[in-house]
């Protein structure tokens, strides 16, 4: 909450108990902001944070809708992307290549959901942990479409910023098509771009060659 | 384009024109993570950009989209808000309150709306125009209840951060209830909020109180 207003105060102006859950919860997850990721804006200014990183990738899905291999919703797309980052208020952002924090990282973001989706009235928490849940279960041609655009957008801005990332963590290309190989399955003529772009980068000496095919 | 890979270079290295077109406009369209707003972060610690407001704003009609007055398509109203301030990249956002630099803001956009849409293929890029124009022009219950997120956004900001941006501006009650008119014109539930958050700051002698009612 705000350090402005007292909750207690602000809770007691509302009349409707199911809006002011709601309300409740877009104030909360408003702590998207300030949850840092390792990703460089393309200016190479800064990092992005997450709140960014879901609109860029809800936009991307928007714009890249039509590549998808199989059929997708577009709004259970989007609505899955708006909302599969919130548990990192919680559970903090997980580097890609962190192997340790990646050990811990399923049973922490459960709890973060349980917490977070748990603020929304009852039916509608339920809905949106479903949402969650079926986007870390990747099942679904829904699922599998929303998370290769959150693997693409990373991989494009570490090619098109020089590959600082990649460098300083001595990657190789096998880690790189490990990482993105979600791109391919849910649409291969995304799939063939990310490899073009990475053979390229193997051609450019930016990541290290072997052990990537 | 960033400046750490040539443009004609990137350009290359794609075999699909259509494909090309859509990853140019994506990469584009990042720089609305630079585009600052007046909003505050509810910790106060900054402003917020225009790519957070966006995702904010989208995840808002997700959870609000049940208290709109009319019938919505929540993909459109999603979409709209998507890319409602993408014409920011090159016109900035015009501060609600600047009564100078909003006579020129509708020219700037349109402008703006032109080069930028027109960066996708032809078609995707006359669907997207169709949403922004949509948008602007306030007629479809779409684009009411799209422009009521838009403006509930800044003002929960505002009032949860102590009316900073308010009491800055000498804003009366007169002015905030002129802006945030849409929330109730689009969701009679959202309205009754803002009203009573906003005699909630008449009495508490955030907003002054002459000429608001």
């Amino acid at each position: 909450m705000p350090a402005f207003l007292d909750t207690n105060y602000f809770e007691a102006l509302f009349t409707n108990p199911r809006l002011r859950e709601q309300i409740g919860f877009i104030i909360e997850v408003e702590k998207l902001k300030t949850v840092l990721r390792g990703t460089p804006l393309l200016n190479g200014s800064r990092v992005e944070n997450d709140a960014e990183h879901s609109w860029q990738i809800s936009m991307m899905a928007m714009v890249l809708a039509e590549h998808s291999r199989g059929p997708i919703d577009l709004l259970r797309v989007i609505r899955m992307l708006l909302i599969h980052d919130l548990v990192e208020i919680d559970a903090g952002d997980t580097f890609a290549y962190d192997d340790e924090a990646r050990a811990t990282q399923a049973s922490r973001e459960r709890t973060a959901a349980d917490r977070i989706f748990g603020l929304l009235p009852k039916h509608q928490g339920q809905e949106f942990r479903g949402l969650w849940d079926e986007f870390e279960a990747q099942e679904t041609d829904d699922s599998k479409f929303a998370l290769a655009m959150d693997r693409l957008q990373p991989f494009l801005h570490s090619f098109l910023t020089g590959g600082r990332n990649w460098i300083a963590l001595s990657l190789t290309a096998a880690d790189i098509r490990n990482r993105t190989a979600p791109i391919g399955s849910a649409s291969p003529v995304l799939g063939e771009l990310t490899e073009t772009l990475i053979t390229d980068s193997i051609e450019r000496g930016i990541v290290l060659h072997q052990g990537g095919d």
